[in-house]
């Protein structure tokens, strides 16, 4: 097998299908979880939580804990409750992101605060993630209680982080890092690692699995990060230039202020600040982030934690697991091209 | 010992102090234990959480686990982490509570959101809730984590039953008790439950002290909502009408709506509707209230829970930590007269 994230010319585009056949009947098994356990007497509940749950996301970390619990060959069913666990954990952060950042749109359709308000988001929000405790509970796996719910706590502290170093164009990379990696890798990290703990194998393969989710999680939010500047609309069903309104300081923005003119940091500052408001050209800082090599780089640095990813998975064997795990690498490094 | 809310003619006004007499010296140790765990590299999440927390709350909830473990004879030390655990849901309710009704005051000082804005509110709000539950882990008792993740679905959906019913005058008695069932009483009687299982107390003795604290938490909220529309601004720390601005329908507005005259019930109907904005007549409000007995027959509703409180734990031998509790009960009475 090629672990490398380099294709070959020629070769089809890296996709997220072999893993969705590996797990799929797994995943039957979650979703029929998820929908049981969004329920409540309150409609609000289950009409709210479905319109985002059932709204084209790609159940991307439920599929990584299956696709971890196959690659260690688990035999049981476990993982069906803890990976919905997962995806509650995921989905409440969506509603409170949305609410704070104030977005419109997500996956190419209206978010939940804009249809049912704020005041709803945070609340159904608070009770899926309560639902996600419970379902650990009746899992009844102490060690997994503990992955996730200090996955939990770093995932909160690193949105505080995050809004923290919003607008303050001073962020740098290793701030950066520190906020994706808990605000995105905590997460890919705990749903790999605890396909290991149900599976009970040693510790060197929990380290192992978390290693693959954390490094693959990071290379997610920087190709993430570079297409916020990149894609169109249509394709991405997020607008451009969200992060360039909202003032998120992304690493190529980062790069980009750090290698630029005198002028170029002015605005860089200018606009990240808020001070230009609805004026802020996304024209320029794209021409700039272009000049720079910004975007280009911000997708090198993917590449290096894509590789590192497939590389801590390097002690298991080969076969139709790794390889998914291995491409699910690739894709995600390849949405950006 | 005189089990009722009755009380003598002379005696003194019943208050907390025996409880906190009682507890003081655990109640240290809780404190430490928040103040550890409210610790994070993020100077924004103490700085707002510690607004809040060392704020003048009462720490009725923690200081009720403590009492109970006292009446059980507990000598251990489990119960620290946990009473701050259940401190750390109820912060984190509030957090997002001031957020969703936009309050601006609390306890006589300024609300978080206030200060600090509304996203800042909902984050460090979900670190602590993610928090309690690491704490939780910790302990490592399973029942005890059921018991309190199941709470906190249920105030979850009991916050979204509430945002459901507001302003919808048709709200009934029932659909009222279900909703502060949720929202108060269900992590009253989680914060009392807890103690029987850490003290190892069969199942009936943590029926009996689930049952104290949810009838406590019903009494408590009840006058809390009768508080609402008679206490001034300066002793509650919170300003008269908040509820009747919101348009939240408590059992008070219940009352007078179902025994008002058809011009009586037009007025509630736009007042809670919001129709009438800010020219919402509360004074109004008020004299229909008084003439309808209905803050009275809400104090007797409390009253009634309250009773039923002090004899779910009547099993329970006489003692210091009894004569609290009971006295407990006859203070949240006590504070509406």
């Amino acid at each position: 097998m090629s672990a490398t994230i380099h294709r070959m010319p020629g070769r089809a585009a890296p996709s997220l299908q072999p893993m969705m056949s590996l797990v799929a009947e797994d995943m039957n098994a979650v979703n029929a979880v998820i929908l049981a356990r969004m329920q409540s007497r309150i409609p609000l509940i289950p009409e709210l939580a479905g319109h985002l749950i059932a709204g084209g996301g790609k159940r991307m970390r439920p599929m990584l804990t299956l696709a971890c619990a196959r690659l260690l060959d688990y035999a049981g069913t476990r993982h069906h409750k803890l990976s919905a666990a997962v995806e509650f954990i995921h989905t409440a952060t969506l509603l409170h992101d949305d609410v704070v950042d104030g977005s419109g749109m997500r996956r190419g359709r209206r978010t939940a605060n804009m249809i049912w308000g704020n005041n709803a988001s945070v609340l159904v929000g608070d009770f899926l993630f309560s639902r996600s405790f419970e379902l650990m509970v009746e899992d009844g796996s102490l060690k997994v209680l503990r992955i996730l719910s200090n996955a939990s706590a770093v995932i909160a502290e690193g949105e505080v982080n995050q809004l923290t170093a919003q607008r303050r164009i001073e962020t740098d990379e290793d701030q950066y890092l520190d906020i994706i990696g808990a605000k995105t890798a905590a997460l890919f990290a705990a749903a790999c690692r605890i396909s290991a703990v149900v599976a009970e194998r040693p510790e060197s393969e929990e380290l192992a699995l978390d290693a693959y989710g954390r490094n693959l999680g990071i290379a997610f939010q920087l190709v993430d990060d570079a297409i916020d500047y990149v894609s169109d609309g249509a394709t991405m069903g997020k607008d451009t230039g969200d992060d360039f309104r909202d003032g998120k300081i992304t690493l190529p923005v980062i790069l980009a202020y750090a290698r630029g003119s005198e002028a170029d940091r002015k605005f860089w500052k200018d606009a990240m600040s808020g001070l230009l408001g609805e004026t802020a050209d996304l024209g320029h800082a794209q021409s700039l982030l272009a000049a720079s090599g910004a975007i280009d780089d911000t997708l090198a640095r993917a590449r290096h934690y894509g590789q590192r990813a497939i590389d801590a998975i390097g002690m298991f064997g080969n076969g139709a697991a790794k390889s998914a795990l291995v491409e699910a690498v690739e894709f995600a490094i390849a949405r950006a091209y």
